[in-house]
């Protein structure tokens, strides 16, 4: 007999009267035990390479609050690093990558991905599949090819990723080409991790809202249903989240054309369109403000409840609007997850 | 004979054939006279407030490029220097306060402006009002109390102004007790500036679409609505804009709750949207991406194109969905309003 998994069964469109939970980046710095871990192995990249090392990361969340999702814990960026391009993290800087700012660079971009870079990943999966309860969803991801090209283009994180912006605006056809590398190669690595064990996948794209309607139906909505139609091509009932965070109005036509099982929205989502647009056709993950969760108190407890409010009537996965921050307290992670187990 | 000045037409509804057109910050550095200018002032403040350097800069992009708008250069900081805090513009590196970011700080915060920094202002815009062509509006404008607030708070723009999400989480109390003080300061501002010559003023909202849905109500919408009931209460036709920047699919309640002649949208708004819950009940302004306006070519006429064809048969006032970037090209600026004039 199996035993059920929450976050599965609301990715079918069956609402549960206690929506379970998981946050995004619940692996990480907050953790002291995750911080502890970091220091003793190498850079970032090791620690995502390293199966056994990865896969103890992903444990350390469910271990100590019970979520009921397990999200590997990796990067967006081992797609542009196994496609050749240089990638650092420095501590406490985010990424550096060498940029991709010009039309010679985009088409001599790699139209292969060194495959052998992933293994380890796959391997890290497996074993958290082996150590998860049973009722503890394995969550797979990648990064939108939209949202990978941004840190590719500009080599960093910046405010509104301008540069990417600014050279799909020049270079077009250029840019374009790198976008549908990425989108060929972000299909077949979510196939393999959905066939390493995941349950589920996510694609994050962090920075979708940025775009204009045209832009974000050309960069941001046409590659995520490419892959989405790659990975069902293969694995026909593959369950997958997408993330357009920041989307706003634009949320009901990307749900209109990207086949998705949820919608993971952000902090800024407006329910009554949300509910109207989205949650009355598949299932919705959200949408806490990781501030919130980092300020604490009596404004934690209401925006858990507004939550719960406006979502959990239908198919909902509590989650965070964004990552949760390195300096949130433990404290309030338990007092969050009190709040919407205990009612 | 009094000559139409067509941004007024479309403040009352009425669609014009070619759309009226100015650009948030079209005073500023992008234009060789204003770099002039400037390098001969003295503080960024000093430029604000001598009344015949303020309007000679508000004059430039009008003698230039024809628009048929001019807004007044100034700075949406000017209230909190006019209520006591420190505010310094460091070049190249945006504005400096002194950080208001505990709950006796903001409880020290005086409740009263020293109205007489204003007078320059007023002064100004008598300046402009008397030198522009008859066919050209005049706008005044102020910050909205929560984007003010977010700079207070920081002391600084930050890319998402935590400091200011964080501290009202915390301390709802004395941050309400600053939005109300900003709230009433900005209202007789406004109103002043009406009295002084402006043919309408528009409200900057700039953070507003950082917010989620319960502190968009609170912070972005409610204190909006008092200042144009306030402006109202002395100036009953007084013609206002709202720019709520990032306010997505909450858009609509905000128009249904802020009774403004026009709303200023941002690049990323949602076209069938905004039509139906927006410009079906009055004017939209709007919104070219100020990127694609620095970066030129086809994709620059294809955009304005965009914008016409998605908001043209309305009301509508054209103009950039934020302002414009220093580095933009005069040629660019140029060819887009042969593109908007030339249809």
């Amino acid at each position: 007999m199996s035993i059920a998994k929450p976050v599965l069964d609301v990715l079918i469109r069956r609402p549960q009267a206690v929506p379970p939970v998981w946050f995004m980046r619940q692996a990480g710095r907050y953790l002291p035990e995750y911080r502890e871990l970091r220091a003793r192995a190498g850079s970032f990249l090791d620690l995502c390479f390293t199966p056994e090392l990865a896969a103890e990361v992903t444990l350390q969340p469910i271990r100590r609050f019970g979520f009921d999702a397990a999200i590997l814990f990796s990067d967006i960026l081992v797609v542009p690093h196994a496609l050749g391009r240089s990638v650092t993290f420095e501590a406490g800087e985010g990424p550096r990558l060498e940029p991709l700012d010009d039309v010679a660079k985009l088409n001599a971009l790699a139209t292969q991905a060194d495959e052998r870079v992933f293994a380890p990943v796959y391997e890290a999966l497996g074993a958290v599949k082996a150590a998860l309860p049973p009722n503890v969803a394995l969550l797979g991801f990648c990064g939108a090819p939209w949202t990978v090209a941004t840190y590719m283009v500009a080599g960093r994180g910046t405010p509104d990723q301008a540069p990417a912006r600014i050279l799909a605006y020049r270079e077009p056809e250029g840019f374009a080409r790198m976008i549908d590398i990425l989108t060929e190669t972000s299909s077949r690595y979510l196939v393999a991790q959905l066939k390493a064990g995941a349950d589920a996948v996510q694609i994050f794209d962090t920075w979708a809202g940025v775009l204009p309607p045209a832009e974000f139906a050309r960069w941001a909505v046409a590659p995520v249903r490419r892959i989405v139609e790659n990975v069902r091509r293969e694995i026909p009932d593959a369950k997958i989240i997408a993330f357009p965070r920041g989307a706003g109005a634009s949320l009901g036509a990307y749900v209109d054309q990207v086949a998705v099982d949820a919608v993971s929205i952000d902090w800024t989502a407006e329910p009554s369109f949300v509910r109207a647009r989205i949650q009355n056709r598949i299932a919705v993950q959200g949408n806490l403000d990781p501030l919130v969760l980092l300020a604490g108190g009596t404004a934690l407890d209401r925006a858990v409840d507004d939550v719960i409010e406006s979502y959990g009537k239908g198919p909902l996965i509590f989650n965070l609007g964004h990552g949760i921050l390195p300096q949130t307290p433990i404290a309030h992670v338990e007092q969050t997850l009190r709040r919407i187990r205990g009612r």
